[in-house]
């Protein structure tokens, strides 16, 4: 069975975020995940394994609830689809967008609209800034502020925005309407004797000053992951998000808050938002809405954006954007049946509790090891940074790939963890992690470590 | 129960393609589905529809299928979500891939990779093309060509491949790169003495000074449903598709079949290529994939276009490109239970028959109406346009919204149909529909007809 589907594998699936010629020769090893229960999985060939990363930060409460398998098999015999252009709909989405604004969003959020992925999500949020501007009669106000190493997604435009060159390359992006500024990673400032909060100063000017350079009547919103996930799991200095917001607010630049890592949970709080004090106009889900048990996206809008869209439909007629999955039914009653695990069972909590934990027995295993050189995380969401030499600073050659040996020789250990940038080791498991699940995690990455930077 | 859904649905739904004042106002009737079965409806007050669109042309085996609810929930406690990133994979996934290949995709196609809509697929297919010509050393070989009325999605730019402008308005689309080919629609053609074969002839020639003006060295790929669908259900006219292809060929421009509403048997045959004779470099499949049964979209790499990411992988590492969702185990789940339906029962068989059964009805029923201009259809896809005065060519004012009171009065008599554009009612029901059904869409057609333009 196994060389049949690893064969099918190779000659018929085109893998996303993997070299095609070595996953077509075979250079690649193969996992075929057979099935998971918890936060393990067992691969075709009975190899279990830890998921340090909960799939791709997604699967908060854990493989295999039987009780989101009955809820989506039940919706499924109900009423499989239906779309909801025209006004249509159907209780799981109705009730989910109550659910969402009044118990999960960020105060003064007032509507739903739902995508099937965090990419056409934010994709939905530039084509809703850029709307917003054009009712406003201010069409040359459209730029978007992105920063660098963040990640909002692949396609044309989301893969723009993104931060990270690998989604850049060869496909003409970002696009023009990008701007970019830094990532306020503290740990890389430049001057190691900086203090943090000379260091949050230092962002905030720089991105002051971008915005006097461009003008912000040409700059429409400024997006940004409350917490830096793919670009390397980097929590915002302290002081970093009021004195961001006070800046926008000052040159009416929108704020997106692309919450698709850091909601439902995983920063020991609701949302990043809550976590670190923020007050959107427009906030993205995803992830973690459903936990990965069905594609399911949302962007969810502030009233005062709202009010604008209204006044666009009187004025201009229904604004043409949808799609068919919009708020799939399957996907509400997933999500429903998510939070009710969520909030029955305290995940949240859990999530603050068990992840405090989880930083404070990495930093005592592996503090003082000579190759790392920094030990970070908020919530379930921690970092390993690697260093060749912490002390001076100095980093291991990109072309090391020091970082994937880490996490290959974690996955031989039984251990998945995700490798970020060049540098990086990312942990970000289910959230229902517990203290001897934590052990566990630190132990077999603490022997990948010593393998191969023994 | 039902205001309570109502109030919360204005409050916060944001829904797709919707009037946002009329919908928050109660002004636009609701329609809150609450069960379905077949081709049947229930909506949340216990009234009865025929669904004679399928969804929005996805549900091709109609709702409430048993078997599909069943695999997706064994599926669901297995293995509810692994990514695919980095090689990793599922059994689902890579036998859906194979059985796409062998079975329902056109000869030469190699490789499949998977989003959740129609809109990120071909989102995928732009972002491979202009990949494609960046590694072939041809960066200025970018330029799209798309065909007026298309649908092809509404993001930021497959919004802008769509050639309707209500998907263009207020988002500064299309971006730069799309260029426009008129759409075959023989019925409009300018004078009504032009023959079909002569009309094709006019459609090639246009296309070939559209390459011409343009330069072929500027364009990379043209993009076409094989028979249009959301722009009015447009047969192409005999000999179109050969003479396209035949040109496109010579000045080395791919070809993007897009069967998110043609695929999966609703012509009659497996694909669109397979009903007009196509044989594209690239396919997209969505909707009929899954029947709507879970989000999942497909896009399928011809193999000499294959080659060409394979060398660019050795050239210049990974492509950056992935959904976090990409091959989701439920939505292969899903579509492996949906093919088994098509392929048990028949459903390309059926649609062709049932389909031309119905055309023929339409016909004998309506045919002689004073205010219809055009009634046609390859399987289950059909449209009667609507003229004020068809001897005369004379159109209804856009404003009076002709075809919209049309379907309006049909709902009230229990049947779901499309207004597509300002003169046409699209007919395009799950592919199980019986001969009888047909009778009852074609009654209830006529009773809604006589009431609107008696």
């Amino acid at each position: 069975m196994l060389s049949t589907l690893e064969e099918a594998d190779r000659r018929h699936y085109f893998h996303p975020g993997t070299h095609a010629f070595d996953h077509a020769s075979g250079a690649l090893p193969p996992l075929i995940v057979d099935r998971a229960s918890g936060i393990r999985l067992t691969d075709v060939e009975g190899r279990e394994y830890i998921d340090g990363f909960a799939g791709l930060y997604c699967v908060n409460v854990g493989y295999g609830r039987e009780e989101i398998a009955v809820r989506i098999a039940e919706q499924c015999k109900r009423l499989s689809y239906y779309h909801s252009y025209q006004g249509a709909g159907h209780a799981p989405a109705i009730e989910l967008s109550q659910r969402l604004i009044e118990q999960w969003a960020p105060p003064g959020m007032i509507k739903v609209y739902y995508g099937m992925s965090g990419s056409d999500a934010n994709e939905t949020q530039i084509k809703l800034v850029w709307y917003y501007n054009n009712i406003l009669g201010r069409p040359n106000k459209k730029k978007i502020i992105a920063r660098d190493r963040a990640y909002h997604g692949s396609g044309i435009v989301t893969g723009g925005l993104t931060g990270l060159p690998v989604y850049h390359a060869n496909f003409d992006a970002p696009f023009d309407r990008v701007i970019r500024a830094m990532c306020p990673d503290y740990y890389r400032r430049p001057d190691p004797a900086m203090s943090e909060a000379r260091f949050t100063e230092q962002c905030v000017a720089e991105l002051e000053a971008l915005i006097e350079r461009e003008g912000a009547d040409t700059i429409a919103a400024f997006i940004a992951e409350p917490m830096n996930g793919t670009g390397g799991i980097v929590p915002p200095p302290a002081g970093y998000w009021p004195a961001v917001q006070a800046l926008l607010r000052r040159h009416d630049i929108l704020l997106i808050a692309d919450e698709v890592v850091c909601g439902f949970g995983r920063l020991g709080a609701r949302t990043g938002c809550e976590r670190f004090g923020i007050a959107p106009d427009l906030v993205t889900f995803a992830k973690g809405l459903t936990s990965g048990y069905a594609p399911l996206s949302a962007v969810v809008v502030g009233e005062a954006f709202w009010d604008v869209l209204m006044r666009g439909s009187r004025e201009q007629g229904m604004m043409g954007h949808g799609w068919t999955y919009s708020g799939h039914p399957l996907g509400a009653a997933a999500a429903l049946a998510n939070l009710d695990i969520i909030e029955r069972e305290g995940l949240v909590q859990n999530a603050g509790d068990v992840g405090g934990y989880l930083l404070e027995r990495l930093r005592a295993t592996l503090g003082t090891h000579h190759a790392v050189g920094d030990i970070r995380g908020v919530g379930m969401m921690l970092a390993v940074e690697l260093m060749r030499d912490p002390a001076a600073r100095e980093r291991f050659p990109a072309d090391q790939r020091i970082n994937a040996r880490v996490v290959a020789a974690a996955r031989e250990r039984g251990l998945l963890i995700r490798a970020l940038g060049t540098d990086i080791v990312g942990f970000a498991p289910p959230l229902i992690t517990t203290h001897d699940d934590a052990d566990e995690i630190v132990s077999r990455m603490a022997a990948a470590l010593d393998e191969v930077l023994s």
